[in-house]
């Protein structure tokens, strides 16, 4: 099977941070606004919005709760926002109970919606032939992206996305192999992890990552142990999701 | 500028319901495992899995949990799935200490790498001409859900996907404006919102689903008001989640 352009395009995705001193076309940024607006969404709910920042104070700010430089500088940041706000007011408008406008189900509805929108304009970013880098590190202090985007309860900024000119080109960052993780009819656990995980520990190993070109990655168990530490700022985030309304009794 | 294939397929999604009696080939199949497999995650951590639904029996079984017929019968079921367990499993076989391995930011990073997944998979097999539709109703009975797919703890299946030729074409379903849901720099709270949404409400109206042939679509903001109420089933998913072990305090 000949593979079309759209999923070359997938399968060739690596996240990029540096990026040229360009900025997109407006036609650009229009066409990447669309194809958010077209993505499915959880029942048509439409239960998550998006912040184009554009001011360059702001992208500082932003920039040094992530503790990411690049952030500060790329041309395009964008901030997907879960979103039960707006239909609150609606509902709220039309004298309609709203009890449950802030409840988990509808959370994870949000969140659904945010994060499918953001993987869209991923796909369409790239098939321009830009370059991409999702920005999870906002979440180091929710409680300062929700001063800085003014976001109003029953809202939360749950992903961000740098988009520009790539200028670099790392190489394609190994995966675990689809036998440890896709599944038929039930989830299959392993007899001994770090055996089944011995083959990809020893391809990440040898792998580099243009974050730091002087020396080659951890092996993946190694990885994990390092990731699954407890981060003291990210232990914030119910505080201030809760504080935000959401209901997560 | 002339739009690419790829932002051409993003822009005309449309949830299908009706499928062909026709089989993915293995290929294809292949392809959108592929392409979930290169889809980004949250620092590498690749905290999501995949079970793909092919037994008639199980297929029912989730059908009815979802309530929609057309899930049991549709060529392709996958099912997106939280996994925290899996790197647990490597830290506890590293001698790692994993008190933070259920936390809630990790549960933020597993959600986020499975839905962008969810996307990329969309976006792959309606590029190769097939159509999909989410199934977020597998959340109706969560419980059910993690017995059927032998979910251990630290897993949750957060989003189903059909896929299958159309058997049907359906209008693309109208949007919420940008300037409603697409903001520069910070959220706009609205003026009014009923008058803000009365042009889309006006929109919806005069669309028919193809989920009943027979009748226009409620306007949009009437939808919000059926939506907003809490459903009795939706209100264990949070119970489901902490009896899967993951930590909100």
């Amino acid at each position: 099977m000949e593979l079309n352009d759209t999923i070359k395009t997938q399968l060739a995705h690596r996240s990029i941070r540096a990026f040229k001193d360009e900025p997109l076309t407006q036609e650009q940024i229009d066409t990447l606004v669309e194809v958010a607006r077209w993505t499915p969404s959880s029942t048509g709910q439409q239960r998550s919005s998006l912040i184009r920042v554009t001011d360059p104070n702001l992208k500082k700010e932003i920039s040094k709760v992530s503790t990411q430089a690049y952030v500060g500088t790329t041309p395009e940041l964008w901030i997907f926002v879960i979103d039960l706000y707006r239909n609150e007011q609606i509902a709220k408008a039309k004298g309609a109970d709203t009890t449950y406008a802030n409840d988990a189900d509808k959370f994870i509805q949000g969140f659904t919606d945010a994060i499918l929108a953001a993987q869209n304009v991923e796909v369409a970013a790239e098939s321009m032939g830009l370059g991409t880098v999702f920005i999870g590190s906002i979440l180091n202090d929710p409680q300062k992206m929700v001063e800085l985007l003014h976001l109003p309860k029953l809202t939360f900024p749950i992903l961000g996305i740098l988009i520009g000119k790539p200028d670099q080109e790392p190489q394609l960052k190994p995966r675990i192999p689809n036998e440890l993780r896709v599944f038929e009819n039930g989830y299959k656990i392993l007899d001994n992890y770090l055996d089944e995980f011995a083959d990809y520990d020893a391809e990440m190993s040898t792998y580099y990552d243009m974050r730091d070109l002087n020396k080659r990655v951890d092996c993946f168990t190694d990885q994990v142990v390092t990731r699954i530490a407890g981060v003291p700022a990210r232990q914030r985030v119910m505080s201030v999701l809760k504080a935000q309304g959401f209901n997560f009794d």
